[in-house]
């Protein structure tokens, strides 16, 4: 099998530490010729939902064949399995901490779960060095996941808070917020037909939908579809978490017929 | 015409929401074998200078033919023109914010307006991924801009706030703080002929002038031409910005025959 | 000689000031096709404990023949000698502020200091590009040390806080505090023979010993020997820096027979 365009690494690791730099000398070591990509480093610790979003956003513009190393891992240092999850083109290896099953659809996922002879003699507290950037390093280089690990159905999937919805209303809340202020809600443009005739409100508040900043003037509060097909909220020019609040905070949409 | 030696990256996605993220997967995708760079993804929300100032710092050490994306974008959502902008050896993408032409001469920059047909079909908040990068990746493989975008002659261009002269006496102010507290201001070496025979105060306060550091004690302030030309002043083991303030101050350098 | 697997970067600058973007400049004009390798930009200003740390658990993961540029410069602006290290197969360049040497056992360190011409017109406040930059390409594509620099003896080593050990008790005290909050001690683990019968205090407060994490409960405080193989302290699922305090504070451990 061909060797993979690159490997990139998403870590709650922070770069000051050394952590991040000892899992890229390991791939480097191990898969020589194999461009490293940096996706982040600074995921909040142990932030799942963080880490999924933002996989969510970037693993699918990747070329087919690239291997993506996740270590978000609130379970570091307990007895926990290692998987590896293919999807859409798409390898991704880390531990089983719901975040890699979650970002496909149930139906095109397959997942391995890795054989327990490969954490042997790993430092408990450091097994993104000695698990599974090796493991990382070996897939992309081509070998099978088969060779590596066990497959598995019974993979943990992260859970985001659930949207509901009754008739013509969906309720939903916000799950993220970006480096912008603005306000990532858990409301897919899916939930609702993509309809532009619609009423929304956040933290019961009406709030003008839009199809982008343009659409309203400094100031206004705007929510649209964003790049990841979830409804945010943005105020232009200035930040919608300081005007709303952040995580958890309501947002409701009507759809008009 | 040669593939490109590096496509570099300057946002302020941050990158913990995957927009960063995404788009090197965009330009990994479109540019196999092209080595990305990061620049920076923490310039802060919007700022313009900040960006300048970075890339004068940094994109002449590049070797001919580096592409180099830029997204600091106040006018995200809004209808602006993505621009390519060449000067120098060096190829620059991005929103017409003002930051590219700027940071040339203006006699030898070549500026072309991205055809409307590149943001048909678009997510309005996300060019980065959706215009910019696709064009980064074809001018690294040698498109020529010309097959990408219309020459222009209007292209903004980023006003810093103007040093004034007056006789021998250059007033300015501080316009960027760097990571260290040290003060970057608007006055340039060849203002005054880069002498040393000179004068120099800070907030009204005056400052020794030397060529470096060490040519003061610790706890002193000197001031001095930066690397990257501009008068700049520090405390040596220390933080000018908490002795002086930041951006705004005014610094002010009278020359003596 | 063969051309180096790859640079890698340790800086105080940010990535905000364009200064470490102008040194990947330089590097990728001198030394095209040699992988530039971030480690870290964010080390605390002039901080050489925090870096000497940090590559302390990366470097000796990296191939052999890989260049480490290390820029974290309290002499910035001062004369300073800077340095070429060479040991088990890695090679170091920057300014001779103790780092370098630091990280490998006295017997096996071969040292050079860069010859003075080498500083000949670089800017006094930048030799991360101007100087050690160069020097970083010019090692990575196989020019000798000895070439560039002359061999030295006494290469100024980082001294770490010291333990002490009386019999069975030793002294030491945190020097390090990690992302996750967790506590880095100055005890080895060969001090005590890795052995498990101990006790252990922080801040005169006793502490569970463990393999890791998963063997305390959550929030309880563990003791553990680090990747690193130096006596770390943590929370679990909290934040050790917030229950003990940082920098300085005492830990003890006491081995029974």
């Amino acid at each position: 099998m061909a060797q993979s365009p690159a490997i990139t690494l998403t870590t709650d690791f922070g770069t000051t530490d050394g952590y991040a730099g000892a899992v890229k000398g390991v791939l480097l070591s191990r898969a020589p010729g194999v461009p490293l990509i940096d996706l982040a480093h600074d995921v909040a610790p142990f932030d799942r939902v963080g880490a999924f979003l933002l996989l969510r956003t970037a693993v699918r513009h990747f070329p087919v064949g690239t291997v993506h190393l996740v270590v978000v891992d609130p379970g570091v240092g307990t007895a926990r399995r290692g998987l590896v999850v293919r999807a859409q083109g798409q390898t991704l290896v880390g531990p089983d901490s719901g975040i890699l099953p979650a970002l496909f659809p149930a139906a095109e996922v397959r997942a391995w779960a890795l054989k327990p002879a490969r954490f042997a003699g790993a430092a408990p507290t450091f097994h993104g060095r000695d698990v599974f950037a090796p493991v990382a390093a070996a897939l992309a280089l081509g070998e099978a996941p088969e060779n590596l690990a066990d497959p598995v159905q019974d993979a943990e999937r992260l859970a985001l808070p659930a949207a509901s919805r009754v008739g013509n209303l969906a309720k939903g809340e916000v799950i993220h917020v970006d480096r912008f202020g603005n306000l990532v809600s858990n409301l897919a443009a899916r939930a609702l037909d993509n309809s532009a005739h619609v009423s929304i409100s956040v933290d019961r508040k009406p709030v003008k939908f839009a199809a982008t900043f343009g659409d309203v003037k400094p100031g206004e509060t705007v929510a649209y579809w964003g790049s990841g097909g979830l409804l945010e909220i943005a105020v232009r020019d200035g930040n919608a978490r300081e005007r709303f609040g952040g995580l958890g905070v309501a947002v409701e949409i009507v759809k008009y017929a």
